[in-house]
């Protein structure tokens, strides 16, 4: 590694913090952007800079010194960041890349564009337009932009319901017969080199559509995991990617396979590879946008993971929780140690390992009941 | 976690630095103090003191405003822990435990009150009084303080070698017949909860007295293993030890185990379980200091860790070389960022993991071409 190296991050969140864990594997000086300044990077770097990643001139301001640029979250700055490619720094994942995907209805195009499966759905302006395609509910209506962990994600059942939906660029999705939420995490270097995780299979609250659990490796129907994996790679290759990418797909109950949605930086479905796989996603970023070999994917043990939501039993009993959590072998507490959080926000998550799925499921059951 | 513990470590080398990733998981604050302002751990906490951590002003003037204090080596101004034991901090391990340990002497009169077996060995003040015990030649000479990594350790074959020994206090210990070199190490909680990780098979230079790899598990004869285990946990609980401790021991040619050396920190022999083992070494010194139950020592796949010492092929080429082995499947390189080392230094480790010692051994061989 070049000792003198200056590498960037766009986002300081708990996956900016896990970067950080793998990065000192490597020696790395690491530099943070974050708009919060309690984000939870800021006490694992000597190199914090409260901004918004979000502000051109912020984000010129934060990579004019760095040699690499990497993102933990896509809402960012493109034009800035194009400005700082021109400047001769390397952003990986490359603007182009990160603009496809910032909009879910560009990703969509982009997909159908390279004759990839995708969920049918149609860009609505607003409310108001809504009701103009009133006959396609039922529905998944999505912002277009900044969504995150269920937020900006809706389910309209029939046009009474356009009342209360959002009235910003949306898109509304086909409401579709899903046996199966899978993701596949894929890594491509400048070669063109290309690696894959097995699937994952994810589990979502069915209110909130956020994560609640999620288990590798997936236990799918013969076939399908190779055409999953399959799709992640030519989507990889189709976006000329630089670093990592989860695919979100569902498997329909026909056993076909749609892409739901992308994003260009380490994820939730892949928490497990810390402890689960040869290579983390993370390490595997850094791989990716040093121009290193990527590292082998290799389940080396199953394993559950669940995210953690802060609620009142949490806040009213962390410790003795935690105690009685860190007691179960093979228990591993990651805590984002996000300061205040609103009740129902992500602020953690254990990853289960064992050496069958029988003895990791009883133990994730124990866990529920601890933390909820 | 509670969100406003202070934790501090004396120490900022590589162990502070995997110590640091550890504690990224648990969302926690950790400042480090190092006489090097260079030292690795200063790229990552926002909380860096340049202090020396000999100096009694310096050790208080970090401790005063942190909750609980642990060290990564154990060449620490005793005195000044002992007084922010006084102030209500917690000082893990304690500065009793250190003590005993810093002094490669003291610590062989504390195995031997009780009964534990170790090396024989006597102290001697300088030069001059060797030659009063030269009928103990040949011998192994060591400094009783600050020896690390091969410094301040030294064979006497006859008395004509005391011209070149050295000139302060040392303690003389016996050549013993080693068969083999193994280490242990054990994790300890307030509660006297005792964990221990399964021996692992140390191979030295044999120059240098340096590590040159590791091997987990060990492969021992029937029931020497247990009996490895039983003595670490013998050792922890004499000592009353809060934290970690590494018992390094000689397994002689006639089956006997001696203690040789220990260390109340991570050590190096336990670096293979960041990859191999269900808990590391680093997350179970944080368990242990905080009073959080001690994890699973499990080791789920075997391992061999090679230390990198700085050379001139490394380097020349380094870049090339990293590309090389990080195209190895299972080899996780740990690369200190060290600025500016000297020849024979250690900068960095490779753990090598894979199903089967036969694969890793290969795997091994391979890297060692690689990086020399």
């Amino acid at each position: 590694m070049r000792e003198n190296l200056k590498i960037g991050i766009l986002g300081g969140g708990q996956l900016g913090s896990m970067l950080l864990r793998h990065a000192i594997d490597f020696g790395l000086s690491v530099s943070v952007m974050d708009k919060d300044a309690n984000a939870p990077c800021a006490r694992y770097t000597s190199s914090f800079t409260n901004g918004d990643q979000k502000s051109f001139d912020d984000v010129i301001a934060f990579g004019k010194d760095k040699d690499v640029i990497t993102i933990e979250m896509e809402a960012v700055n493109i034009d800035a960041l194009r400005e700082l490619e021109k400047q001769g720094k390397k952003v990986f994942p490359t603007p182009d890349t990160i603009q496809v995907i910032q909009d879910k209805y560009t990703q969509k195009q982009f997909l159908q564009s390279h004759h990839i499966p995708v969920v049918p759905g149609v860009p609505v302006a607003g409310k108001k337009e809504l009701h103009e395609v009133a006959d396609k509910l039922p529905g998944c209506l999505k912002k277009r932009r900044d969504g995150y962990d269920g937020y900006g994600v809706m389910v309209l059942k029939t046009s009474a319901d356009i009342e209360k939906a959002f009235d910003q660029p949306c898109v509304l999705e086909e409401l579709v017969d899903i046996k199966h939420e899978i993701a596949v995490i894929v890594g491509r270097n400048e070669y063109g080199d290309v690696q894959c995780y097995d699937p994952v299979m994810m589990v979502f609250s069915e209110e909130k559509f956020i994560l609640e659990s999620q288990v590798a490796p997936a236990q799918l129907d013969a076939g399908l995991a190779e055409e999953a994996i399959a799709l992640a790679e030519k989507v990889a290759d189709a976006l000329q990617l630089v670093g990592i990418l989860a695919v979100e797909m569902f498997v329909t109950k026909d056993n076909k396979i749609l892409v739901n949605e992308m994003a260009p930086r380490p994820h939730n479905s892949g928490h497990h590879t810390i402890e689960a796989s040869t290579t983390s996603q993370y390490e595997q970023l850094i791989r990716a946008i040093l121009g290193l070999p990527l590292g082998d994917t290799k389940l080396h043990q199953p394993s559950l993971m669940l995210n953690i939501l802060e609620n009142e039993g949490l806040r009213a009993d962390r410790e003795e929780k935690f105690s009685s959590l860190l007691a179960i072998p093979g228990a591993h507490l990651h805590w984002y140690g996000k300061i205040g959080s609103r009740l129902g926000r992500k602020v953690g998550h254990v990853t289960v390992t064992g050496s069958t799925m029988e003895d990791i499921l009883a133990k994730a059951e124990t866990i529920r009941k601890i933390l909820n």
